[in-house]
């Protein structure tokens, strides 16, 4: 396990104290980062969709999991002593009647908080949470008041460490990217050998990675690539999400294929003067908004801000996003051990946008930064 | 896009024909791989869980895409033109209006499917789920009837070759196991450089692997690795999903470091033996419960069939695991175009498993090998 049992004690004494305050007598979580939050229980098996995983938080005591019986071993690995098993798949009852009784126990008739707001989503069928609301009536199953998205806000120092660590792989498989790309080399090909490089660099996984190459700028940030050869006046951009010890880091590279035209040059430029504002802004008693505006003042000069993105930073870490969203409405007050990304991005034309970003952690004395932050001059690659 | 326009055309025929016999006015879908069946919109952004996406497939006509700003651009790359936008993440209404209004004017008054069953969620957090049921009232939200699930149980002749495809990526990428593996190299380091043969290989992705290195036998198949070095004796087993253009492959195989014991040596046989008793019997008409009581009568020769994976084989394709699964409950009916896993498992000791794994696809004249069947014999590594 990555941490100590303590680190996983402390976040449930917080919960529960959280819970006291809402008269919750037990929160049920059904996610891999809220059930991994509590236990340490770190697989790619939740790529399978086919079973439900549940862990019940009490109002006092451990946390119980209630699972499919092939992860009672990598289970009984954490710190959790109290596990259930079923048979899973069991087309006829998966895991409900045991989930219902293991919350009537732990809960009596109290209230059941599940996540439920921004960022949330219950991963369960839905008919399933049908008749388990039916088996438990008149106990209620509610919201949990946003106690886990509270929780997992602000990170602890065993947390950040890891963030640190991903972030500094990925930094090293940037600096190798000139390696990788360059004219002729298809997007798809740079794509497959940044992740080899990744991996060489201590990844443990590659669960995202988007970008795009485009003459002067690129159309979107999320697509896959492509298999068009780079060419000279390509603005190549890599964003990744790498894992370590299941900790992402979530930043990206702008490469200019050939020397850079003026105005990439600029906006690159440009770009790393907002997040240096964003840095400067983000400390605590500071806002997500706060930190929206210090970066917008500087993209938008000359009107060239790009909304695309919908947002210019966000939390991170046991997910690639996390809350908060830095927006003008999110008014969350920043704290220190909140680890943040700094996204703003530029609209050159239709069609044509540079974004960049960096990823830092917020301390008592204001922001450090996790990613290497990049020169203002992008940089190019095959002059 | 991976597929032509007439694919997905044909998708949402066969998906409105069974609407109508259902009575559905429209499915609601929320999830990757549900919306991506019908669209063909491609990109590993579904990693960040803080923007719900939606797509509407009316009774009648195209669906309709409404969906977060930054997708527009590679939604309109495919066949999809009604694509309906809100700036996301909005605080105070994440789309739910949006999809409310875009719900009344397809559907009218009438029910709206969603997929409910086994192996589904819905992908939106519950609160917004609610809002969406309160504005649409009295229309009601309601389950799809398993429409999705029987749609995607039989894959097309252009599925099928991806998944062909990606299993052959595996295959190279399993024969070039004895360059990583030897006495002395840590698990974690085995997976890295395994994930580095498999893009080599030509992956897109490596979003699974799992797997174990253990004297005589392993304790369970999902855990990650950890820095434990390869042993002789040790049977090393490496089970993974890659993909390439969006579909899985999902098999395993098992090594033995060094001489591998008469009792690991006719485990594995024996599996090798079940695996092809799976494949004998897979033909249309037979049913998923079919395969498992082949293969299990081999594997419980001598009272050692394993039971912790709950199954002995499942569905694969856009996911790493699909319905049926191979369990004495599913009766599904085996069809031609069928992808499946075969998975038998047998206990040497408690704690010491050995699993073996195929993909098959079913055909008008029986089964056809997806993955390259595995020898008899346990390939030894560094004897």
């Amino acid at each position: 396990m990555i941490f100590p049992p303590e680190e996983f004690a402390a976040r449930t004494a917080k919960a529960q104290a959280m819970m006291a305050k809402r008269g919750l007598a037990a929160l049920l979580l059904t996610t891999e980062p809220d059930v991994r939050y509590f236990t340490g229980f770190l697989t790619r098996f939740w790529e399978s969709p086919t079973r439900p995983w549940f862990l019940v938080v009490p109002a006092a005591g451990d946390p119980v999991a209630v699972i499919p019986g092939i992860g009672a071993a990598l289970m009984a690995r954490t710190w959790i002593t109290d596990i259930r098993c079923w048979s899973a798949p069991d087309l006829s009852d998966d895991g409900v009647t045991l989930l219902a009784d293991t919350l009537r126990e732990l809960a009596g008739a109290g209230d059941i908080g599940l996540p439920s707001g921004h960022e949330t989503h219950l991963r369960m069928p839905l008919e399933d949470y049908a008749r388990l609301a039916q088996l438990l009536a008149p106990q209620r199953l509610t919201g949990d008041g946003g106690i886990l998205r509270s929780l997992r806000l602000v990170k602890s120092e065993a947390e950040i460490a890891q963030i640190a660590e991903a972030c500094r792989i990925a930094a090293r498989a940037f600096a190798r990217v000139p390696e990788i790309a360059r004219p002729g080399v298809p997007l798809s090909q740079v794509f497959r050998r940044f992740q080899v490089l990744a991996l060489e660099e201590g990844a443990d996984w590659v669960p995202y990675l988007a970008g795009a190459a485009a003459h002067g700028g690129y159309a979107d940030v999320i697509s896959p690539a492509t298999d068009r050869p780079l060419e000279s006046g390509d603005v190549l951009m890599l964003d990744t999400g790498l894992t370590r010890g299941g900790y992402f880091c979530d930043f990206d590279r702008n490469y200019s294929i050939g020397p850079a035209s003026p105005a990439v040059r600029d906006a690159h430029a440009r770009l790393i003067e907002a997040t240096q504002e964003g840095f400067d802004a983000a400390r605590p008693g500071a806002t997500a908004a706060t930190l929206f505006e210090a970066m917008n003042r500087i993209v938008t000069l000359g009107g060239g801000g790009s909304g695309a993105g919908g947002r210019l930073g966000h939390g991170l870490g046991m997910q690639l996003t996390e809350g908060p969203s830095l927006i003008p409405a999110d008014t969350t007050e920043l704290r220190p051990g909140m680890v943040l990304t700094l996204e703003p991005g530029i609209d050159l034309a239709p069609g044509k946008m540079l974004v960049h970003e960096e990823n830092i952690v917020i301390t008592d004395a204001g922001a450090a930064w996790l990613s290497p932050p990049a020169d203002p001059d992008i940089m190019e690659i095959g002059t």
